[in-house]
């Protein structure tokens, strides 16, 4: 499906060690010094493992330290995207993901965000986290009173919470409004 | 702006040293063995440089490792996320860059791609790229035969080709359709 693109796109080719990576680092540079928003692709060929490797990694961090907000590397179909935004909410993080279709999104961290929770308690001094909206189930290293309408387990009953997440993600019907 | 998202969220909480990212590694690992395309987030809070640590880079490889196909670490508005494909065509990583509204796109590479580009020649050796298609201009490191309708500079003349990228950035109008 064609699709149009409101931008430039501009290629720089060359062969090994001709310069293509401090050629683009000059041109990011020149170009968001006059307030331009440059996006950066590097292409690392195909086959090989790792999939991208490390040199090829830093070939992309030169470009986002040269000033592109969006730079990336792609090598045996692994790309390494680097987005800097003044702000990135979970909201918006989630609607990218969706683009790629994936069956399930799972999130470490962002407590205080209002979707389903797993909480994961060292301690009884980790209690607040009982608090939090929307706690779907509980892991505790203790014993631990649940909260009603949740599932206990203890951290080392991977033979239960494991199901339990199978059931939740098969079982799972609906739409997530964001 | 209301987004439906057709997959479920699952956040993991819990403090400091409670074993989230392991916990992560196991549920992506046990629902990728299912079968099921799973995504992970992992928050790095908010504030200091870097803006997102080694450790937490790290933490998002774990996840990547454990089986998720995308896998991404935030913090203090900067993303890092890794996407893997059975393959990646420069196309897909344009509609994808498209979204983020950039002014330009640089391309590292792809030298069989059809955009408009700049060859970097080392040496008469690498004459060859003056064949490929859509060559806007070439940069030299020894004096060189340019191919028609396209602009040539020397390596070290930057105070001519930098000033030629940026009106090629301005002055370009149009929309690209890919």
């Amino acid at each position: 499906m064609a699709v149009e693109l409101s931008c430039p796109v501009l290629q720089i080719v060359g062969f090994q060690n001709s310069g293509k990576t401090t050629l683009m680092e000059k041109l990011i540079s020149a170009l968001s010094q006059q307030g331009y928003r440059v996006a950066s692709i590097k292409h690392h060929g195909h086959g090989g493992k790792p999939s991208v490797s490390p040199a090829a990694r830093k070939d992309s961090a030169r470009h986002q330290h040269a000033g592109a907000f969006l730079s990336g590397v792609e090598g045996a179909g692994e790309l390494h995207l680097t987005v800097e935004k003044d702000f990135w909410s979970l909201k918006d993080l989630l609607k990218l993901y969706g683009q790629f279709s994936p069956d399930i999104i799972l999130v470490e961290g962002y407590k205080r965000e209002p979707f389903p929770k797993v909480a994961l308690l060292r301690s009884k001094d980790d209690e607040s986290l009982l608090e939090l909206d929307n706690i779907a189930a509980v892991i505790s290293w203790v014993p631990q009173a649940q909260p009603k309408n949740s599932s206990g387990f203890l951290i080392e009953e991977d033979d239960r919470y494991i199901p339990w997440l199978i059931n939740y993600v098969r079982d799972w019907n609906g739409k997530q409004i964001i």
